[in-house]
């Protein structure tokens, strides 16, 4: 039987979904076209690590990812550590030759996301950025309904990606809030996600207009022994066009009150409209126009068999899913690619198209004025 | 018992909604402070004004709108036609010291509607600009949840305003399609409705930076027997910073696919927020930042008899007021103005305000850039 | 032109209500093909009747309906009054050969109720049982729907009636809590409006099984003074075979926590389903088992000028129509009948039968078993 | 480290649903106060157990299950097979001193249930019924709610479960249609999932009256070579009252037209109510009647770290959990039974319960009338 050899660097709570996810691909798809085994973890700092170890059995741990990405015993390097460190040990990685899972945004900047996906092109491994949103089962239906044939000629897309966790301003600085660890804030933070959807859904963008704002400036340390200063920013938004003609919105707010996971969608198109709302994350809504006037109306799709992965959860239609299963879907997508050496829904090449577009709004965000997506490389 | 008499100018379908109000507002409140009198009617074109006479009442009709505004039998001059007559009529009925009612928006240029709003201040005669929304009951109650002590700083306004009532591209041309008669399209058609929400509940707007699109570029016309170019936007929409610090979008589409009376808004502030749509216009949607954690969630609020004006309709909570009810809260507010000399929630003054962010809106789509609402007189 | 001269009996807010739904179908229809005359208004006890009689312009009033069913210039008897007059003063006015409108239940009694029926339909005169709620326009679709084409064979039908605005125990009694003027509570002044949509909808009921209960024994009288005996059911449901086979279930209570109006449906054939909700009363939730499973949803439709009625106040789709719209609408099929000799929606045959399914299911609390409607004369 | 062996029966659908929650039991909660381990597996029929057998590693399959709970090796025995099995299985692991893992309903009659409840008792095992509905950790806030604190004296609880995944007439004959092996159709196999949340919210039922009908009388065998006939009912529904009073209502269907997986109920008490649908099973709908009148309203509660189980899948509110993870959360409890020797939410005791509600409703509509509970033993 085919394995797979896993080396994670990260052992903290990322670190534990991704292990979970690959353990339950395996239970829900059975052992082919290959099972994973759990070679190695890695720790960065003080992540607790001992614990993803022993949870999952895996076979050592190191302090040093160095180490990790030259092991010739591992084939997978799994990359959930915060943004900074990403890029540094996918190109290692990619460099021994190793195919790469890396969470998102891939990096603090465009440059050093274009470097992953070129490497990882020229080396020809594997390569997956975490998009685990597009993996959730009704976002297949979502694609297959947002086609010339169904929606006709998209008009507008509307995305929102609010949460209120940090709405407290005595909510603590985590590294999410520090721009050289992460870079920006609910832009690459969140808007990042919905920026896949409209990718995966839309299309490519043409240019932008956007803006950003910090609410909260300051926040206790952790230990609350002092404050730092917040250096990204809290909420984020922008206008665009897509190259196919379409209006677009987006945007993000890390403040968003009343929003527990408010990662939403609106496309008009000229035969018809979809909605999502990722709080109800089994459900799709659709509008057709080719109906009869007197019955038209927006319909709830609930998730079922039809799309695909549904089926390896359950057999009927309508038993929720839940987060964790659309990142064992990922993971499926992954072990597959690498068994059968195919494509990928999400790779660097497309997580590098995310972070154009990021770039993109700050540079507009700092001119004032559009940004085409051609001047950003 | 003090009457108001009336002289209305368009006996169209907008004729017979503001008859219809003056009559409703009678029923539901009674004949203080005073009662109207259907005076006289006038027709600009081929409108039906002859049904408007006789089903209720004018006692007279004229052709020449010139007639009206110098007639001395008239009190109250109400303006229900397209927005190029608007200034015309409503400069000469003010200088004839005539207390004005007109649609909106107001006029097809910021340099009209100032004009407008000044001239009828220094008349000094009570002047409305029909911004019927902001009177549904649970407005009010909106704007009373729309303060420091509730919401706290508002961080972010989105809003929406989208009808697919004219999505089919086969659907004919019509003056508001015109950009001589009508001014922009969906920009101050429908999206002037989500401003004045914006305006009421948020405060004024700072600058915007924004964009447009026709996409049904040609109509046939009404007979069919040709077709004319669409002359102004079916969608447009602008991000904007207000002066308190808020972020803002607006969209407004009259090609929006799915959505019938699609006027929508969320607030979110750093203590609450706040949600509407017009299609559910008896339901207000609520949340809380301060309740506990465990039962902290967004809530839907029926309008009831809390919310003033909701009374004189029913004695009981979740009876559902119509479209209707709005136009008859804001003749109600009208004619308690003229006979007591009162002030009105949305005079000119503040149809201008509005008009000052569109004409921003299509500056900023012309310069690809910021334009700030001070640049705007 | 062809006039109808209305005597009113009852002055206070339901009186209003009737007499605002006359003016208003007048400015919505027209004058054809009769127009509505305020001839007369009788007060019974203390309703604000001189009110009513001014602000519609009723020519005369009475404090003895008894002069009033006699009176030659009168053509309709509109009765708006507690239950237990309804009988009365519509024989009388059958008797004088008057047309009949009359509130609902029409009368304390099932034997009351046939009485009515049968002499209204000797005497030949228009007679009219006012359930308002199946005017509404989407009603008029439901009813499209609700056959063998559409949804199939009838399996289930559900419905609920809760209203909570005397949940709280401190709410004084009124009369519709006294057994000798109301007859029963919920079921009667609240289920009757269920059992009025489920005939019209899925037809004739068969046997039935049910329960009451009054949880608010005691009121204190409405002037504070003293408390009262609540001498009738707060809660009542009961299950149901109807004739069609299907099974049904209706609750009704006054107690019912957290609904304003809600009264609800919801019907499964086997070829598809419906649900609607009054607190939203524009729309309607259908459910197609013919289009192919991976679109296959529960839909929404507002209300649009397909429906019959709509178009008179609204030339586009998904503007609201509120709960004095549905008053309107019966109003307007009322003065058709009696212009055109023509037939209503809910005649006092109707009504009866709302009332049959009332009383078996009273006599089925009390005999603790089911009762076939065919026991019920 | 403390070890359970497991020996499961069944090695279907369900059986794979009941090792993956061991699987993810270890995985979100680690490893203290036991582990599990999968010792050995039985298949009556054709179950594809060897599938099991390789996916989660069990030791050793047999084709017996008289010699799985005889064997020494296995501390529990976990059944998940059809109905009719149940007892006998039940009976001889308890009688080898095993603890019980078993699927819902217990058994097909309420006597065998009892004998289960006695037996595990007598035994001193640690026995626990499948009602894994009541795990959603959003239940727990229901029940934390339905108090007299909070919402006061209960007096109405009404609740559906319905499906329509057997909706067409051409869905093959399955075991749940065989009254020797299933006993009653959708009243036991979905209405009992219904009467577990009852009993947890509201307490004991007093007295029932119900009815039940089939519908589609007739179905094609699974190899669609013949025809079978439905031996038990495809929707129930029976009225019911609580001994604290309460009124209930109760309905299944296994032909729900337009409901994938439609367990709902609604709680109404003096001073507050609750909704809940499984479909949204990450969402509570929560009334309250002490909050200030004009923003009263029903809220919606997302499930989060609040409640008690959902911080082991996430950090932060409002992350989907979906189906699976209540059984995940079901096993965990039943894991720390064991190993601390503490109780269950549902033990055989409470799934007699149920079964005792389901033969009093089917006892009632045999005699046509009410059954108290009390003549159920």
């Amino acid at each position: 039987m085919r394995q797979i050899r896993i080396g994670l660097v990260g052992g903290g709570w990322m670190g534990h979904a991704h292990a979970s996810a690959f353990q339950n691909a395996l239970l829900a798809f059975g052992p082919e076209p290959a099972v994973p085994v759990f070679e190695a973890v890695c720790t960065l700092s003080s992540d607790p690590s001992q614990d993803v170890k022993d949870t999952f059995g895996f076979r050592r741990s190191t302090a040093r990812w160095q180490d990790l990405v030259i092991d010739p015993d591992i084939d997978l390097v799994d990359i959930a550590t915060p943004n900074s460190s990403h890029a540094g040990i996918a190109l290692a990685a990619i460099a021994n030759g190793k195919h790469v899972y890396c969470e998102t945004p891939l990096a603090r900047s465009v440059a050093d996301s274009r470097s992953m996906a070129e490497a990882a092109e020229q080396a020809n491994v594997v390569n997956l950025a975490s998009y685990n949103y597009l993996r959730n089962p009704i976002q297949s239906l979502a694609k297959k309904l947002a086609t010339p044939d169904r929606l006709g000629e998209i008009m507008s897309f509307r995305a929102t990606f609010d949460q209120d966790v940090v709405l407290d301003p005595s909510f603590p600085f985590t590294w999410r809030m520090d721009r050289s660890v992460a870079g920006t804030g609910a832009l690459g933070d969140m808007g990042s996600h919905a920026i896949s959807l409209a990718l995966m859904l839309v299309g490519p963008i043409h240019q932008v207009s956007g803006m950003v704002k910090t609410f909260v400036t300051e926040r206790p340390t952790a230990d609350g022994a002092a404050t730092r200063r917040v250096e990204n920013e809290d909420i984020a938004q922008f206008i665009c066009e897509f190259k196919n003609g379409a209006l677009g919105h987006f945007s993000a707010s890390r403040l968003g009150t009343g929003r527990k996971l408010g990662l939403t969608y609106e496309i008009q198109g000229r035969n018809g409209a979809i909605c999502f709302n990722q709080e109800r994350m089994n459900e799709l809504d659709f509008f057709r126009q080719d109906e009869p006037q007197e019955i038209r109306g927006y319909k709830t799709i609930y998730t079922g068999p039809e799309q695909p992965g549904y089926a390896a959860f359950h057999p009927i239609p309508g038993v929720a899913l839940g987060f964790n299963d659309q990142k064992t879907l990922e993971v499926r997508e992954l072990v597959k690619a690498i068994a059968e050496s195919g494509p990928v829904l999400t790779d660097f090449r497309f997580g590098y198209e995310v972070d154009r577009v990021i770039e993109a709004v700050m540079q507009s965000v700092r001119s004032r004025g559009w940004v085409p997506l051609s001047e950003i490389e």
